[in-house]
């Protein structure tokens, strides 16, 4: 199965909050922290947690590029 | 200065493709490649070319999970 | 494998125009049409086509209500 | 009036949960369940409440492909 | 008519530039440059051309807010 | 230090509303009002409160427009 989006980030999660329509899910992608609000329904659904492997999941045109 | 957009990978640009109206810029961020997708006037006004350490920014709301 | 996006519409490609970054795809959803832009690689490496049959799929973020 | 968005998909609000600062509307188009997360503000100025019809409204940049 | 998207920015297009899949609007909003990238689609059955007195329409969980 | 997103509206807040998950941060933009959904960590991390000077940041992938 193959999606168009372009960016997968292999990582472990480390914290979810759970709102009453969103949640927060952050994944430690190697050396970065990745923050992720989704809808809580989603993460009730995939039962995530602490621990769980997982990749983040990024459209390119979401994507911007700063320059220092 | 700060920016509300939670997530910022720091990376070198290893390819720029100018289009008419877009361009997509891919950064080498660790292990990862991620791909961005700009204005063209963005790309040339900020000069980005490969080699530069550019930093991928994306706003938390954008990022998926995905559970294998 | 479970992908956060609350919504995934099946559908079959009915038009692919390749730009120089970015792609259309038009999908026919039922009695629906729906459009998406996404990266010229990836129409390229997935090999999408008038015909193929697959899923559009949006996050919960995304998604706009109107009332007449 | 026209809106440059590109996907317009006619439906019926089959429930809405309201958060502090969004809120989730979920709509039955066709066959398929569609979820949007809207602010609470919006919820509530356009009284969106189980039983309206609704369009919900997608930008093609905001769609992604899946081929299975 | 009403859009749960909460930015409605009136203005005047000052550009139009179209490519192959997207388009590239330019927007005057009071002293703000808004500048938007939609499909050359819509921009076509829009007949979007300089001049025209268009709003720019932007989802809240789109915008990011930045301090100096 | 720049930014590809186009957009860049100076404005003043004029309401913060904190969720559990996220944030709702009213700005006031010349004669507009601009509200945007970020993260509450981004709002606590940053401060926002009434009165602050800020900058509405928004990509133009992100903008539609409407023509009446």
């Amino acid at each position: 199965m193959a999606l168009s989006a372009r960016n997968h980030l292999k990582g472990e999660i480390t914290e979810v909050v759970l709102g009453t329509v969103t949640a927060l899910i952050t994944v430690k992608v190697g050396d970065n922290i990745v923050e992720s609000v989704i809808t809580k329904h989603s993460a009730e659904e995939m039962k995530l947690k602490k621990g769980d492997k997982v990749t983040a999941v990024i459209k390119a045109t979401e994507v911007m590029v700063q320059k220092d």
